[in-house]
């Protein structure tokens, strides 16, 4: 029974644990500098750190480890190619399908270099160089200065921080803070903005599974795609690049990843991470439920109409899914509980200490403001909301707001209206416009209304009332839709340009509402600021006591920048009576193909599949990496640096990891990179990019 | 970090493969007697093989072994007590429960003999002697004689022997066939038909995770209930009782699984294997899912109708997700396609060797005539269903047949309407009172009659036709419910009583479709015994071949007679990426408990268990036990006869092994002893049955 036998390998395999692993930590590149080299090595690390990250040189493998728009990549070619999720690309995809050239249902592969197909708002950036600007922040903020005033001076440092790094051609630069403030990084990167789509697997391949498997173990998606960046026309030449390792991983191995996750907070308080479980994470939950049911409802029977909103619909499933993950995972592995108890060993090891009185007062101010923050956090989550909503919505906001901020002068703007940002946005705008479904965007929007009009006393939104608090609102917003030109293109554009006066001119009734709610918006905002100053003030007090309690190396929360995870291919028990072994295979896939979306498999995949045995061509792997969102296609890579795969998920018992790290069930899901190559070879016979993805060693 | 480490540990063992374990065949005790004594001591066995059975002494393990109302269970105690499961003794303990008194949700313990619980038609068997009566069978038959004569003679002499058998007292016989006819024994046992409820748990803990986990794992049920034999209004003392065994069972373990599989169909030909799964579970699973729904939705918001037909719900469930899991199984095992290939090995291997020419012979006569029944297939469905589906036809035809069988001689009629039986028959009617609920039952026949008059031409059901043809069905079935006195329990245990022409003065509509329908379901049940004749007389002849090929003892299929399993306490891989590991526990059950049924744990179950460490308490169990319906509440003793557990369900990936052994997925599930006798101690406080269950070696 080889089956048989080969199951009873991955098990004791998948659940041999090392203490000499830890999985937990996003490291900074900085920080991987600072941890014991003999540590790293016994875990597997057979490379010395400083190939990792150099940092005089802006070199190594870290070097080769991508933003690409939101996501994270890595170069595996000395000619720009990128290596990323099939789900970050899929935007480009998207915008070169037709109904007449279908690429998310085909797929894409660009046989030649000028088969590649440009994606109009992609852009990569390639870290160059990490500055620890801490003092300098610091030193920019007055002594004695309100929040309000600190969160102002704090801004306007880094703004002239990053104005400085960007005079260098191509640099794209931010100033990033690390637990909360205590420290300031000023982060170099190169931007790329020319970048083409060179693969996609057909969707059934890329999401296949789609929302049922989304977040869950056992895995079978191709979740992976390919573009190259291009420099003045040109392959961009990386200073490294990943090789794609020979063999493959099994149970047990060693592996990195690399990448740019995107917001953790462990660092926050359990009464502050109470409230995100109240409010932020169950109102999302309620609210993406209702607008997933307006746009599956409002598209039904209507095809094309299904295709527009079908990016729309996947982002909110996904938020939503997460929301649940949260709060269930929130309440499974006891982690608010966890955090107090952590506080309370914290406090008690501080309150001898002279030197953390200052810290237990910061730590008492974050909860009191928790505390104070619940008063409103159903409005101020309702207002948060306009941002990610009905496009609109979003849009008639957007342009109010941009046009007031174009009467300042550029430093003095907010940071996503300044001259640098306004490309950006009105290239967002043009593309929305393939998304945007009338009669969907309408429902999604009655929805935000309904919210509003239930508002408590003391957090009423006026401009709602006004505009919808009486008569038929559902019928005000028809009207306000049929009215209104901000969802014509066009005119959008048009607006784009316009001062606030011209807009005012048009007396456009959608443009109206925004007009009204501005003020409301730039209240919120304002708190919202005032509270950051605070926060950055008191955060890094209560952190430091924190990590000296601790008394070694704390990675800090997830903030976007680049971070590297070690970590252990491995399973986990996620209930009683229940394993889950670390790898999937072809054949699993297989068997999960019945014809139905979401597991239709392209013919020529199941044909090809059929000829060889399936479960032999490893597809998806666990290991127990520290991963959030924003790792979508972060290289996986063995303890020499070789490529072993790209990270896309993680599995649904560990979505509250954001909050805390669960060893028991912290696992994050990678696409196999032997299954890309037995897809190109076997299925697309893409013997161009086979060329191109050079094995390690060859 | 103990949990990870355990589940470790589990897995390891749990996937522990030993090439000496066949968990395949449900062996006879004569068979037991004829096994290679040192291969069995070699899986585990530590008693001498006469322990098991002793024919001579009609003692050992296996006299232990009773036959309970159809399911099977086991002695306990030298004073008649009899462990079995929760859902076997589920109709007493409904008999009893009343509104005021609600047994079923509270569970009940009886403290002293006196508090104990009569179930009225509750009868035990306890096997006494197996006596082969193959050659005096095979002689009856007059030589040349017609399929129906055949079977008509081999009827009589069973009856003849059965009586025979009977004479002696309490004395409880029957003949059973074995390999289609290839053995005949006639088997006598001890029939006992005072029995007692003496302990079951609340029906939240004996059916705990309800339709939802019911054929799955992980499970967490505590299905078991506990009765005492009286003999002479004094407990039974059994020859041989099981003692409780001290230590529990591990993975990797021997246990032995004795019961009374009620039937398995392995040695049908693949012809008549897919007749099976296109006809009979096919339609099975379409019509129990039609008289499901009927229940449910004319009981809904209707509580006490709700609790009348939960039983029949149950029941239906039940046969309705095994047809589901039959169609799953044999689909996915490919059983029927290597059933085939098999026989095509048998015939190779037969061609050549002129003594196996009849059963060549016979083996394409089996197939001719499957296909000949393909073409009335649906109509024999339905009127096989009457007997199964709503209380009104069926008591309607058994009352029409009871009064025209009782116009014969006791011998000549049909074995269910002969006078032993009689009194067993009128217990059900009465019995079924409680089951009845007119709109539900009507719903159901509404169902039945949908069918009936779709049937293509030359399968019609005349008497359907005839009564319901024409005009509104659903009226005409509301007017005989309405008009007939058959659902009237008083009414009709008169008509019990009543002859041929005093039921047919009554004019009773549905008697009057009764009367109608009779002869079309002789007609179809006499067409059922020619061919019950013809394939007594064909399959031995081609399981000769099949067995002589294989070499070895084969055991027969099961056929409600006395079996032993011999197996090891084993996990399995249900698909690509995960493990189940073969032992759950009370800490599984906490986690599943959400409050809402059918996961809703008495406070004092929750309460109990939260003062204990949760995770040592072991529930259930999986091993690769060959077993089958009838051997629910089997024994599941270790290798030193002591009882570890009890059989209550197989796995869903099982269900087709009723076709088919499939070692990869072959799992039973037994409930560990350990968690009863935690419940009675530490929840039940049932001192008085905790003394009488007595560990071994005590």
């Amino acid at each position: 029974m080889p089956f048989f036998h080969s199951a009873r390998w991955w098990a004791a395999a998948a659940l041999t644990t090392s203490s000499l692993i830890a999985g937990e930590g996003k490291w900074t590149p900085q920080q991987v500098l600072q941890l014991d080299p003999l540590m790293l090595r016994k875990q597997g690390l057979e490379l010395p750190v400083s190939r990792l990250w150099d940092p005089r040189r802006g070199a190594g493998l870290l070097a080769a480890t991508v933003n690409i728009g939101g996501c994270s990549g890595g170069f595996v070619s000395s000619t720009g190619l990128i290596l990323t999720n099939h789900h970050c690309l899929f935007g480009v995809v998207q915008e070169h399908s037709r109904p007449d050239r279908d690429l998310i249902t085909a797929g894409f592969v660009a046989r030649t270099r000028e088969e590649e197909l440009p994606g109009k708002t992609t852009r990569v950036t390639v870290p160059r160089k990490f500055t620890d600007v801490t003092a300098e922040i610091n030193a920019a903020a007055p002594a004695g200065a309100g929040d309000l005033d600190r969160s102002k001076a704090v801004d306007a440092k880094q703004k002239s921080l990053v104005a400085a790094c960007e005079a260098s051609a191509g640099a794209r630069c931010r100033v990033a803070a690390f637990d909360g403030g205590l420290q300031y990084v000023l982060i170099e990167s190169l931007e790329l903005s020319d970048v083409r789509l060179v693969y996609a697997p057909p969707r059934a391949v890329g999401e296949f599974g789609g929302e049922v498997d989304n977040w869950m173990w056992p895995r079978h998606t191709g979740d992976f795609a390919m573009a190259r960046a291009y420099k003045d026309g040109k392959p961009y030449t990386p200073g490294f690049y990943f090789p794609i390792a020979r063999t493959g991983v099994k149970p047990g191995d060693f592996v990195m990843v690399l990448g740019y996750p995107g917001r953790t907070v462990r660092s926050l308080t359990a009464a502050e991470m109470a409230a995100q479980r109240d409010f932020y994470y169950t109102l999302r939950e309620q609210l993406y439920g209702e607008w997933i049911r307006a746009l599956e409802d409002s598209t039904k029977d209507n095809p094309a109409a299904a295709i527009t909103v079908a990016a729309t619909l996947k982002s909110l499933s996904n938020v939503y899914k997460n929301a649940q993950g949260q709060l269930a995972g929130l309440a499974r592995g006891r982690i608010i509980e966890k955090q107090q108890a952590h506080e309370e060993s914290v406090k008690t090891w501080a309150s001898p200490r002279p030197e953390f009185a200052k810290a237990l007062l910061a730590k008492q101010d974050l909860d009191a403001r928790a505390a104070a923050r619940r008063k409103t956090a159903t409005r101020d989550f309702l207002l948060q909301a306009v941002a990610n909503g009905p496009l609109a919505l979003k849009h008639a906001t957007q342009l109010v707001r941009l046009a007031a901020e174009r009467e300042k002068a550029d430093a003095d703007r907010e940071t996503d209206y300044m001259d640098r940002e306004i490309p950006r946005l009105r290239a967002r705008m043009e593309r929305d416009q393939k998304s945007l479904f009338q009669p969907a965007d309408q429902a999604m929007f009655a929805a935000w209304i309904a919210r509003a009009l239930k508002l408590a006393e003391g957090e009423r939104i006026e401009a709602v009332d006004r505009v919808f608090g009486s008569g038929d609102s559902l019928k005000t917003l028809a009207y306000l839709y049929q009215s209104t030109k901000v969802t014509s293109l066009a005119e959008r554009l048009k607006m784009f340009d316009e001062s606030l006066a011209q807009l005012r001119a048009r007396r456009d009734p959608l443009l109206g509402f925004a007009f009204l709610l501005e003020p409301e918006l730039r209240s919120f905002q304002a708190a919202e600021k005032t509270h950051d100053g605070a926060v950055a003030r008191l955060r890094p007090e209560w952190r430091r006591a924190v990590i000296a309690h601790t008394g070694k190396p704390v990675a800090p929360d997830a903030n976007g920048t680049l971070r590297v995870s070690f970590a252990q291919v491995k399973g986990y028990a996620p209930r009683d009576g229940v394993i889950y072994t670390p790898q999937t295979t072809l054949a699993g896939m297989l068997e999960k193909h019945t014809g139905v979306e979401p597991f239709d498999l392209p013919q020529a995949v199941v044909d090809a599949a059929r000829t060889i045995d399936a479960a032999k061509v490893p597809l998806n792997f666990l290991a127990d990496a520290d991963t959030t969102g924003g790792n979508s296609g972060s290289p996986t890579v063995n303890g020499r640096g070789e490529l072993v795969g790209l990270n896309f998920d993680r599995v649904w018992e560990n979505v509250a990891n954001d909050f805390g790290y669960n060893p028991a069930v912290a696992r994050n899901i990678s696409v196999d990179i032997r299954f890309l190559l037995w897809l190109l070879k076997d299925v697309e016979k893409a013997d161009n990019l086979l060329r191109e993805l050079q094995p390690a060693g060859k």
